[in-house]
């Protein structure tokens, strides 16, 4: 790989921000399937691939789960939610298949990002996950992890801040600064 | 961006395998800090950014951690381990703050794989969790999540199965393929 290369993916990552204000347009099934495929390969404990997903277009739909979160204006605005579920029939270890969803969902949110669009990662409406599996069928075995709400910027993001490396990484045992 | 830029930040997602064999060469402060700096730009609810590193180095530190795991050899055999902590004095819900810290471990394995290196991410050793804190000096607030190995590959990966997406994913709602 070249060096332009490996800019590029550290750039993809640095540069993904939060969007919130989405246009009109859709999405075409091609650019979803992207997406799932880019969140299909994370890793996960075991190769157990405990995620599920159910991909939201119908504005009834949205507008039933836009009252389940105070975020509810940015699901009923996007015009395709991905919502993640972990399979707990197929799981192996709660904290490390939590950590394999986080890792398949910033996936998505790459690739995303990498095509133009824009996306967030909702999970205040975690909140109530009962009432949104009754929304869309799903079987008590699918807990609610997050709703990716996806579409055409609309909006500017803003930066956000993030914690300098000083702050957060230690040289060989915990004390000793980077 | 271009066509390209999207190919290459997918072909990164979809190329990365674990990695287990490392040559013996090491990797430079330089190179550990692109990989903490693609850690550090995850999201994390609220912004919280959970996640604290201890980078280890040291061959003695590596053998102690090896005894804590049934991956003894890939520890003690990586150039570099990047020691993965959420600290629980800064978390705001365990099930989101695990999930972060996944989209961080994944965009470290991104940035690893994308200038030529090799990682596994390791959770087996989380049953040792508190003997690891006490190797490492780490405080009881720092809660063991994960142990990247990270060097410059030695061996071939073999590529592992996936389930396909019509196996995860649904239409609108539970039961409807994708």
């Amino acid at each position: 790989m070249n060096i332009d290369d490996i800019m590029e993916t550290i750039e993809t990552i640095k540069s993904r921000r939060s969007i919130r204000g989405f246009t009109d347009e859709n999405l075409d099934d091609e650019t979803v399937t992207s997406i799932l495929e880019a969140g299909r390969w994370a890793p996960s404990g075991l190769n157990n691939q405990p995620w599920r997903f159910i991909v939201v277009r119908n504005p009834e739909t949205k507008v039933e789960l836009s009252k389940l979160t105070v975020y509810g204006p940015t699901i009923k605005n996007a015009p395709l939610l991905v919502v993640v579920f972990l399979d707990k029939e197929h799981m192996y270890h709660y904290v490390k298949d939590i950590q394999s969803i986080g890792a398949c969902i910033q996936n998505m949110l790459l690739c995303i990002h990498s095509m133009g669009l824009g996306g967030v990662w909702l999970g205040e409406i975690l909140k109530s996950g009962e009432m949104a599996n009754k929304i869309l069928d799903a079987p008590d075995s699918y807990e609610l992890m997050a709703v990716v709400a996806i579409g055409h910027p609309a909006s500017k993001p803003r930066i956000p801040e993030r914690k300098e490396l000083d702050q957060l990484v230690f040289r060989e045992k915990f004390g000793k600064s980077w």
